[in-house]
């Protein structure tokens, strides 16, 4: 091995575990009210959001995160006309949502206006100006408190929070309370979608996700597929009374990205929907005896 | 983040991305004439048997990786009695391969025997006992030197060789006249797979493999699935004139493993079979455009 | 830079630093009741011994550490028949002990007896057979708790204990308290030395044993010399009512070093003498700054 | 062991040696025909020049650096009126010169005009407006060219170069060739210093660059002081024809101080000098055996 660099990037995933980047350029450095910000060029992944010492997405990868968590809920929905966004600082679930010639409105409800800005500034890419689409509303607030406080009606719901880490409040936002919040703003045939961390490092927490998701709702699939940023598998779980974008064949995806959408996709069409919802042997088998449920007084997070 | 190990193995993806895990028992170290040897205890995947300072394989997920390699040729041949083994001195390769009821023989054909020596001893769970069993017979010889000199058929050839690293000696054992004479050793209606490196970190080698292939062989198959301890996707290529395990549906594959195989499987059945041949659309893409095909004086590599 | 490592033992001097050390060889890992014990091969400083993440000495430099802590106070004394050590577990300070030809005996008291062992298993150059010296006691015990309980009486006491690590039971060995306990077992013109940490890391710990020293001692000095596997300068500090190393002269050092001991020593001569008590301005001005005493019930930490 | 940072500044200083610093800001980043230049803020030792990967200097302890170089041979010149300062880019060097009361002219010659800028804009401590003082002459030169082809004679020269790394260009500017060089510029009663790489790392090249200096002086001294953020003590040599600052007692370089210098220095005074001078017997002794000479067929440098 040789290396010319000697500024690095080191992301620890467990304590004994960590990933070296080599880091080309400082973009941005600040810190909100609730975590420290920083945008940087990475030598192997590129330009990277980067909160609290957490990857949250890169230029390089971010399409495969981004379509997977916002297209299998609604293309299996058909016709999405209000969708709303927890969470999803960087813009791009916002992009995602706005492709939908059906849309009508997409309201988007995150904490930290100061991410917002920062990635505006310095990843425009992500947003791609969706902000700017007259079908977007971004209100600055909790996202629990704006479903507990809030009444208006959605066709779907993409929650795309941070991970809910060991002693953080994040914790509050994978249980199944809010999941029963999340549910009183859906239509009745209408579909929630949300990031489940990774089932290769965390494959109980994405287990159990996925079994209090199945509480609340009649219909829950679950879904991965790699992210290079991430390091491994990273997990989407979807619940509904009546959608299960599970049952969705590669042909008839392909056949509503046609319809449905505008623009080309870059990562999700018909036989990556069927690889996304193919999970290997061990991971299904952990879903299917997955018993815990995680409530308010009982959360599950991630250790730190 | 709060770590209480200081022992650490470092392994570098490329000279700008670097993998740190701690180390929890140093096992063995040793040198052969051709690299060195080492089987530690990681904290996070176990016991790792690693060659020149890059992992070849961990017991936490040596199934995904062996089963993947193994069984969607095998499955698709249907019947192998006679099989080739070139590499996969782990002897997890020869322990899949012998499950088939089918087999007759299978050969292994290793560089290394203080490889093999070193997994016997320290990594039995790899081999469980595959090297005592009547069916099994090992050479120590060069892979090509092997294929060159030797005039012996299989139904299958199930090629699990060190990665073509720039500047070594392995590069010459992805190249089309490597595959040409690996026909020569099949039957008409054999099949031949390769382990053929990571469409995450180096998907011009995997496409240029696959791309290899398909100058020699009728019908070629690429497929992958995520490795944790190699932080990505890892690829095979399968090459034959007349089977292609693609075009199995999760229901025959599920059908096949129970009327073939002694044994529970891991990693492997119906559905994951799906997910292993349902490649995202970036690799399916650069998959059809690639042109290159490696040849003995210009082979395909990885960077150092 | 190009390393053919991959096995290195990372050192945190704090939680913003740490060294990288290659590893050649991991010769012995244990764990006793009170810490976790390795002896590893560190390719740029040879052998070392590691307490709890923390390398106390290696033979590439435990010359230059033993013998600066136990010279300058036995030199000064001049004719030291009966000497206690306080830990030491290497036997390297006893070594250094039994060169004087004046010596009766040396009275070793250390806590882990499996240090002792590990050491002259797999580091006897360390001790040199000096626990076979007629001469030699060693004692299984808590350091404090055997002043508390004997009644013995010495020449010289030689401490060469493990740092007063935030939160560990070695602060209460760098306390008022403890050095009263020890004046108790020396004689009128006896001295006492100490290991006093680090002026390049832990300055205020440094100045603060040593302040804490002079509240208990007529005299008393301070001293420091570079050692290059703990990063930095380290720090002694010697106690007596009569004696004080500092005043002499290396032309009286080198005399009394021939007259008055067995052997040739690699490190400490009169002109190491003379810049082992040079130190630099800012320390000085430090020490003579200090007003902390380190008490039982606020003693003075290294933090973690 | 618990950080809560994620940036790193990893220095090798050898391929089986790093050292890890957190980095708190990179304040800096850019790049001239010579070198990478870098200027970061690490959390344990303060604002930091960093060139080509390598720590130059740093706030926390430049003072001992640059204190040391240039103290002890112009204290010990007493009177210097003329001096030239080869590289130093930071202007701290220069600093310290100017103190001189009867210092007439300084000349500075420094090849890489981007250094110097970056450093006067984001290191102002460092040259404290020097480069403004009318005694103050810069030059952007190559010094050995400089040399060769300039006439003019100084009573004292300052060599503050970089490192002769293996394969550089700098490892010309440490051979007996150079310092005949020098000596041409040197009055009768001249002397001259050069920084002469770490003791504690590469003995043989700070042995061989005395002994290349001895070849050219009738007087030569060497000494070393510890500089935290290069992890060992550093070196120096000074050659003269009639002078050596070995031969000064402290009490004389304390009085020389107050009646030459202005203002108050923070590392350099009468028994620091003593220490700098009194090196430990192992060094000593690698000094008197030393028969190398580096030529310019024959250069010594630092292994990369």
């Amino acid at each position: 091995m040789s290396t010319d660099r000697w500024v690095w990037y080191i992301e620890w995933s467990t304590p004994r575990d960590a990933h070296l980047f080599a880091v080309e350029r400082v973009v941005y450095r600040g810190e909100s009210k609730y975590q420290k910000i920083e945008i940087m060029d990475l030598a192997e992944v590129g330009r990277a959001l980067i909160l609290d010492g957490k990857i949250q997405s890169t230029l390089s990868d971010e399409k495969a995160y981004h379509e997977s968590l916002v297209h299998p809920p609604l293309i299996a929905h058909g016709a999405p006309r209000r969708v709303l966004i927890l969470g999803g600082g960087e813009g791009a679930t916002l992009r995602e949502v706005l492709r939908y010639r059906s849309l009508e409105e997409a309201v988007m409800v995150d904490l930290d206006e100061k991410v917002i800005e920062a990635c505006r500034t310095y990843l425009p890419e992500m947003s791609m100006g969706s902000f700017n689409d007259p079908r977007s509303k971004l209100i600055i607030s909790d996202a629990r408190k704006y479903l507990e406080e809030a009444e208006d009606i959605y066709d779907a719901i993409v929650i795309d929070l941070v991970d809910p880490m060991e002693g953080g409040a994040a914790q509050l936002l994978y249980t199944e309370e809010f999941y029963r919040l999340v549910k009183k703003h859906l239509n009745p045939g209408g579909i929630m979608v949300t990031q489940a961390t990774s089932p290769s490092f965390t494959l109980d927490v994405f287990t159990t996700i996925h079994n209090t998701i199945s509480q609340v709702f009649e219909k829950t699939s679950a879904y991965a597929t790699f992210i290079r940023s991430f390091d491994g598998l990273w997990g989407f779980v979807t619940g509904s009374d009546s959608i299960s974008p599970a049952e969705l064949s590669a042909e008839e995806v392909d056949s509503r990205i046609s319809s449905l959408l505008e623009g080309e996709l870059e990562y999700y069409d018909g036989t990556t929907h069927t690889g996304l919802f193919s999970l290997p042997k061990p991971i299904r088998k952990a879903l299917e005896k997955e018993e815990r449920v995680a409530r308010d007084n009982n959360p599950v997070y991630m250790p730190i």
